[in-house]
């Protein structure tokens, strides 16, 4: 476990490209929000909703727009995009586990692999038949690296994740403790009285920089792959179906699902526990708000979203029974309609 | 594995303070349903839907109201909440898996640890860089207690449970295999072009009494901890996101889901596969219904649903179709109504 | 790993009993997609929207219905059924991986078990007490098979796997990583201000021939058995409560849920997200559409749904608002009714 650092104000002003109001030479050793900083932590002000506080903390310094400047009673470093420089900020504030090169005698690694000197594969760690792990990369404590699987270089399987097969990652992925990827996809033929299993013969690429959230699962292809574009981001218990195509820098938050075959775009935003079926396609820069259900293909970018608003139980029962009289409502109200034209 | 206990009636009655309708003496070695359990076996009464199958019940002796007593042909122990009464009985009929003191010798424990002599630790458990197990705390095989993580007194990871970082489980937490606990909270700056990581510096704090499900994902905090109060309940496949804070005694059921920095009160509960949006504050004894989706503040306790009914499919085809010009159906009403008041 | 083999086109009608157009002799060292395959692949037309690609295919045989006999430039073999054709052949094209007959040296097996000798418990297998492995079964790394659980004569448990205890998993069931079975059902009682738990005394009963999918759940039962018969396919992130019964051959897509003691029929499709409320019961070949809830008995075979259709997010939520007032909608349109009739 390395040791918490701390930073002065002009390093962070000098490293990040920020301006700097104030002491220099004030050290910050961590970062709260503007409620509960201390004199020694550092903070960031990115959403109009937290201005209020502003007047009343007692960070340290604030992180925030040139606009807010004047209404900051500490020291500050001024960012066009304050919710960005938090982010790069907090990382030098992080305490990364320490992951020394080498294999831990626990692990259990094939015989016919390839696994890089400068990679770390943790306690109980599994490594199978023309697996790869190349330079740099960390795998926590109890990872499967299935057969024919790559671990790209400084990828990072934080624990317990399972590659199954034919699994490709990227450089720099990031995968959270039980998602397993690679997985049989569901395919089944129904032949006269009983399911014949289809066998998923193709496997799962995973771009650059992408991260997969904790128990998520990723199935792989039936012939050819499921593809995860560079920079897509998944929240955890997320479940995306063989031959799947996601484009790059598509965010999924959490619970959200996608069924087979199903292709979305780039730069993509899906809410939790949304989903799509399968085989359609979504466009670029398409939103979905949580909870929907996208039913047919959606070609414009925009904003998408089914469901029904939240109600008193009571309020609701009634307006609920109501929906399933909504065609014969239509057909009334257009013969009420059709009446008084003719009158 | 320890053996299956017997008592007889009069042991049950004075154990637990329910009074006693027959034969003292009678020895009874299990628990089941008034339908199923025979002489040697216990069995309960609170459901009133079950009342008719009282009179051919075949067990030994049946748990029940003072108010059913006379329809009872069997022997009786009065309680005046049967379902609680039994809950606790059959407690004692439970076989719990033997779990002796120590730590199984395929465990990977951190030298800079504090384990109590008298937790458990089983096969292939990895206990990090200043973790804390506590006395008679029991960890199935293969768990992961990550860096800075606490085990309470008496907790109970059944097995497969993994603990990231910053986690700390009170007294008496039971969690089920595949739970994680104290993963990356899903945050992301936008920088431009592509996605920026927002470390998660906070940690996770599990009060005395919770249980959490199998697979269930419960994400540590950005800045400050994530919170579960004491006796919280969750079901299996949940996802709680960080910075979340839920009440004490709520309890959630399979599949829901509660996004960033929302607040739940205490006494809630919450369906299956229901939402509640981030950010969001829900008071305390409030119920939401299977799949509906919270997507403002409540303030008052009750009951709150959205969604449609079940129909079949060719009629909901023709309503569902019809929703999409609710607004235009409104407007139409209204200058209907309007023409009537005008003639 | 076993090697990748090569066929002709002769040995597959030979032994799938698919009539021949074309050269025996071809050999076939894969199979691909209409538009991906090579000449040493073979290829299927089963869905008529891909019937246009056949002109044009560089397959070296295609499984087709005799129909597009005449349509076909290359090879074929003729199929009543092309789809159910493909799937058993693609089974020969399937790599599995090796696993010998024994026991890993890093598995943990409880003196009290009976694992047979031509079974395969890979590296880091914990088996508990009373447990039992039968002939040809397979677990791969990192399963657990806990107290009283049997895994049937050719099952597969591929990685990760957790059965907790009074599991009984029946013949060639197949399970994939990170699904957990019979762990505690979500039983609870509330006694005055808390929570009391209910002991889960039950188990769970897998039939011959279901498949598991990754990281779904299925609870053993509260007394008596959770049960699915035989040929049941369950995609990845099911969850199964306690007492639910699930009839033979029918399948349940991914993020399908079942609430605790319902009663699923035979040859039912319940689509991916749906749910299912407690204690009800679903008829036999029931079709439940994606994301729906099923709040009633269903006692016809049929197709059911719920939910509301995806529109762009400013249309949805003027037509939303107005779901609100559906019950006052219905009064108001009845009032015009009835002063246009009393006119």
């Amino acid at each position: 476990m390395s040791q918490p650092s701390s930073h002065t104000l002009a390093e962070l002003a000098e490293r990040f490209g920020l301006r700097l109001r104030g002491d220099g030479n004030r050290r910050l050793e961590g970062i709260a929000t503007l409620a509960n900083a201390n004199a020694s932590q550092l903070s960031f002000l990115s959403n109009s909703k937290y201005t209020a506080q502003l007047a009343s903390t007692t960070a340290g310094a604030v992180i925030l727009r040139e606009e807010n400047l004047a209404d900051c009673p500490v020291d500050a470093l001024l960012a066009a995009d304050p919710y960005v420089a938090y982010a790069r900020v907090a990382a030098l504030f992080e305490r990364q586990p320490a992951s020394a090169p080498g294999i831990h005698p626990t692990a259990v690694v094939d015989a016919n692999t390839t696994v890089s000197a400068s990679a770390s594969i943790g306690p109980c760690c599994v490594i199978g038949h023309g697996a790869v792990v190349e330079d740099g990369a960390v795998l926590g404590p109890h990872c499967i690296v299935g057969d024919d699987c790559t671990v790209g270089a400084q990828s990072r399987l934080v624990a317990r994740v399972t590659l199954v097969t034919r699994v490709v990652l990227g450089r720099r992925v990031l995968v959270h403790p039980g998602a397993v990827i690679g997985s049989d996809g569901f395919g089944l033929a129904f032949d006269r009285d009983r399911w014949v299993k289809i066998p998923q013969l193709g496997g799962v690429r995973i771009g650059d920089d992408c991260e997969i959230g904790a128990n998520t699962t990723i199935d792989r292809g039936a012939l050819d792959d499921t593809v995860l574009e560079e920079d897509v981001r998944l929240d955890n218990q997320i479940q995306i179906a063989h031959n799947v195509h996601i484009g790059a820098h598509s965010a999924l938050a959490g619970c959200a699902a996608v069924a087979g075959s199903a292709k979305i775009g780039r730069y993509c935003m899906i809410g939790g526990n949304a989903g799509v079926l399968g085989h359609l396609e979504v466009a670029d820069r398409v939103t979905i708000t949580a909870k929907s259900l996208v039913t047919h293909s959606i070609r414009e970018p925009g904003e998408y979203s089914s469901g029904t608003p939240l109600q008193d139980n009571r309020s609701w029962r009634k307006n609920a029974a109501r929906f399933k009289h909504l065609d014969d409502f239509a057909r009334r109200l257009a013969a009420l309609e059709k009446d008084k034209n003719d009158e």
